[in-house]
């Protein structure tokens, strides 16, 4: 039962929980946990020292040049070569320097060059032969950026000037003045990246001097109650003129809310966040801003915009500083949406020249192949399944949820998130349940259960799983009571059996169809990136038995993590980042496969588990 | 009793008081009433043909040849060579063409390019194989702008294109694309132009789709319980905290009800205003815009900016189309605001080649001499005398005010405002009254008033109306009972004539200084404006009397009208005439006399009377 490891880090007391064999320093990373560096996690600068006080870690051969014997007896490893393998505690030390850059994505470096600019500068002051308006003379201590001013910085400047002996901070976004304070306040300057995801939410917030995470909180989107997925959302504008003013209020209360509890965990007050970034798919930013999504929802699938226009925090109702800036980050399609392109980002789709496949999971699965060269995507509507919808015994990925199923021999190996009583079966479960049963001849190609007879002859110890309710045959992976009363129980039904088979078989024709549009080979493919909070909790084995992923080793499997939000810390820390995101814009090709008539065909032939 | 002539308007039913002389295609254009023109008032285009229905205009040699002799006798003249020297009627044609141009200012055309732009377009239907995003689109199809797109215009856009089968209207203000309209709008464009005086408040809502002026209001400036000038309103704010937001949300109730007003009487709606255009002094424009004005009221007199940032109408609390952006005219200096460089704007005081002085008359007095090559510009401090402040019967412009004062032979003639019983004296009465006693001999070089026994030698008839009010010696203007009754009596007194050697003192010593800063002499200038509301109703024979203005011909001397609100105009029309005005910025020099050694023995050199 290894399939998902625990790392405790002190001193910030935080747990997180990965695929094992995931870097210690990656695992900080994504959750926000600042530890040093500057080679960007690739073992060269010696510089993200941290102790491992609980569990082990093996000693690499970099840990025998970085440290003594001594210090390697105490725990000390370091973390971007630190692989958990079983649970673990990691004491990180205080950053001993300020970063110049900071880690974020799948192991990227990012130089910081935020947009976010402070410049303390003391002023000379006026006289009668020197009469130049409060703005020509700040302006002069400017002359190296070419400015356009905010009207708030004008309403404050001759206040804050005459306040401070003429010392004062200009605060710059992206070549705009957009305020003056009083003094020196250089060094305080923050943003916050938004990961605003249709089911969850998350915002980082960004100590934008250092690059490092002051804090992270996510929460349900509280659009919710509209339904689960961006069509039943769509769908509601469509029903009601008054939905889209609603739907907009909640995403912006969700947002607030975030923005509240990050900047209360971190002690920053909010009028020192000077940009937002935001990622999400097409529907949610044009819900967000307030756009009518009903484009998106019906063919042919037209986005309002891919670039979005210069866009207030306040625009989507952020409480920060009221001339804070959002980059919202561009969509290629309705279908591939800014939390893609920002995922690429973070995957470094632009820049590795490994051919590597991108599958974000979901309802809606968002498909990218490319070599760094070239680079073509595409989306596969894989529907509810992998939430847990439209499946018998499913559920979203809380406690109680059966998130892992292993048979081995002829018993079945649960583990459930919390720790807790199953209660019902999550996405990843639902694959490796059906991995499973596939593995074991349970299942056969064509999807179709064992009848209990059957089952009986072969794997005898497993037989009393198989039953009937009503008229459908079910596989039990846990008995609530007694075996064999069925009160209770979690299951695996005939009918989720077909759902899962639906949702793969449009991912797989998907990769398929751009892998014939590239002019490569399935087995030409280096690396396949699982994205996405599903994704990333996949097993990668499962997926490439029922025929999700490509089949290669799954040591080139690898859970990507939420890169969404990693795409947007990148271009909340670098300017150089967003820019990239403009050229993937332009190299990126989108692929549509509504509109193909081999698509059918296709789909059909991917039924089947390989 | 010529000095002032009243011309009434067919059918607009409007009726204007203008000096005579005045011509009336003048007259019309300074009270927003719109006559054919392509030529700008120069008399070679023929096109601005009105007919004369009461009272009577001379025939020109011009109106020989473009008219008919039964023409002529009906009284059709070409408007602006007709000028008034009576009461006239005057019937205005319906407009035959849109006019390319429009005539503002001191007879100055201005070819029409708005900031605002509308362009008409349909699209191409989006279809599965072209999924261009709505505003790539649209775009596409205005790819000769270069465009930058509000969010308010991208929430607009996908409703637009479907609900009018992606026909649409893109409006434009200055590059940016700031709203998309259902169907085609492009003939419907407005705009305001306010002239936002210390005093009053001067709105003109314009056609911009064809340049002609479609209301024009005014009232007084809200902030008027704080004090009448600049002065008293900066104090107010640097005594009370809480007075800068009052004042600021005065002036915006202001341009609000002003706004209302326009729109209502030309029943245009407030939404389709997509510009305003704002000249004021430094002060109130400071004020509106919410910066604090403290640096202009003390030395060394600094303003916040002297070129605005882009600023929307909705800053300035302007409740028209909500992206609105509103042109602020930009300041030379703390006491020569955005007002007086859209004065010279519409005076052409950056195109004429004659040597030219401009003066705008007020508390604050602003002198710009120049031709054409060189401009210098400054300010001086002339006090209330011209306001009717500080003078014992002082009193606004208004209904009651003696506004002309003569004495021919011993009689004493009074125009007073309104045709009403005599309240008080304006300030131009105030200087035809003193010009008139000097002209007569009762008031000496000094500026002292004769005795009674004096007076009686010399010009027995008047000798009655020298008294004694205390120890003060007064000239009664007009008795309110019986003469030698001082109930209700009118006059001036020697502390007013003081008051008004003081004001005129600073104002020579001012233009005196620029014509030696200039290297040029008195005689060498050719043309002398009277700008400002109280500078187009002085006399220009008493201004030059006192040694207000230098002494040359009266008719080189002109009332050039309310220039500010005719420079807002101009630029709101064409930004040819906005690039103008940056120019224009560039090239005039501020004299400061403040800070001159030589000012006050300059100054008390002026305080006698030519």
């Amino acid at each position: 039962m290894t399939e998902r490891v625990r790392i405790s880090f002190t001193p910030s007391g935080r747990e997180v929980r990965v695929p094992p064999g995931v870097a210690v320093f990656d695992a900080a990373s994504w959750n926000g946990i600042a530890i040093d560096s500057t080679c960007g996690g690739h073992g060269t600068c010696r510089k993200c020292r941290v102790r491992v006080t609980g569990g082990a870690i093996p000693v690499s051969a970099m840990d025998e040049r970085a440290f003594t014997a001594e210090e390697l007896a105490g725990g000390w490893r370091l973390a971007c070569l630190a692989r958990a393998r079983a649970d673990v505690a990691v004491d990180v030390p205080p950053l001993a320097t300020r970063p110049k850059a900071a880690t974020v994505g799948v192991g990227r470096q990012v130089i910081l060059r935020p947009a976010v600019q402070k410049r303390a500068v003391r002023l000379t002051e006026p006289t009668l032969t020197d009469q130049r308006s409060d703005l020509e003379r700040l302006l002069a201590e400017l002359d190296d950026l070419e400015l356009t001013v905010d009207l708030h910085a004008l309403r404050a400047l001759p206040k804050a000037l005459r306040d401070n002996d003429f010392a004062v901070t200009a605060v710059i976004v992206d070549n705009r003045l957009v305020d003056v304070e009083p003094g020196d306040t250089a060094g305080c300057r923050y943003g916050i990246a938004f990961d605003l995801g249709t089911t969850t939410v998350v915002a980082t917030l960004l100590d934008l001097s250092t690059g490092t995470p002051a804090a992270v909180r996510s929460m349900l989107n509280k659009q919710q109650p509209f339904g689960a997925d961006v069509i039943t959302r769509i769908s509601a504008t469509m029903l009601d003129p008054a939905a889209l003013g609603r739907l907009t209020g909640l995403a912006r209360d969700t947002l607030a809310e975030l923005t509240a509890e990050v900047c209360a965990e971190a002690a920053v007050d909010p009028l020192t966040v000077y940009e937002i970034a935001l990622a999400g798919n097409a529907t949610m930013t044009q819900l967000a801003l307030g756009i009518d999504p009903e484009p998106l929802g019906v063919a042919p699938f037209v986005m309002a915009t891919r670039a979005m226009p210069e866009v207030l925090a306040a625009d989507l109702g952020v409480p920060v500083h009221p001339r804070a800036r959002a980059y919202v980050h561009p969509a290629l399609g309705a279908y591939v949406g800014g939390d893609i392109i920002a995922g690429m980002l973070a995957a470094g789709m632009d820049r590795d020249r490994r051919l590597r496949l991108f599958v974000d999971v979901g309802t809606n699965c968002e498909i990218v192949l490319g070599d760094g060269r070239r680079l073509l995507a595409t989306a596969a509507p894989a529907g509810p399944a992998f939430e847990g919808a439209a499946i018998r015994c499913g559920m979203r990925a809380t406690d109680g949820a059966i998130e892992v199923v292993k048979i081995t021999g002829e018993d079945v190996l649960l583990q459930v998130i919390g720790d807790a009583e199953p209660a019902g079966l999550c996405g990843s479960g639902l694959v490796d349940a059906v991995a499973a049963l596939v593995d074991v001849g349970l299942l056969d190609a064509s999807g179709r259960l064992a009848e209990r007879a059957d089952a009986a002859r072969r794997l005898p110890g497993l037989a009393q799983r198989v039953c009937l309710i009503g008229a459908e045959r079910v596989f039990v992976l846990h008995w609530a009571g007694e075996p064999g009363d069925l009160t209770g129980a979690v299951y695996l039904s005939q009918r989720d059996v077909r759902e899962l088979q639906f949702a793969k078989a449009a991912i797989a024709t998907g990769w398929r169809l751009l892998v014939e549009e590239l002019g490569v080979t399935v087995g030409d493919i280096q690396q396949v990136l699982l994205a996405g909070s599903f994704g990333s909790y996949l097993s990668p084995a499962s997926a490439v038995r029922i025929g999700l992923v490509p089949d290669i080793s799954v040591l080139r499997i690898v859970s990507a993590g939420n890169v969404a939000g990693e795409g947007a810390k990148m271009t909340l820390l670098s300017r150089r980042e967003r820019a990239e995101v403009s050229t993937l814009l332009e190299e990126v090709r989108y692929v549509e496969l509504s509109d193909r008539r081999d698509f059918n065909d296709r789909f059909i032939e991917q039924l089947a588990f390989p």
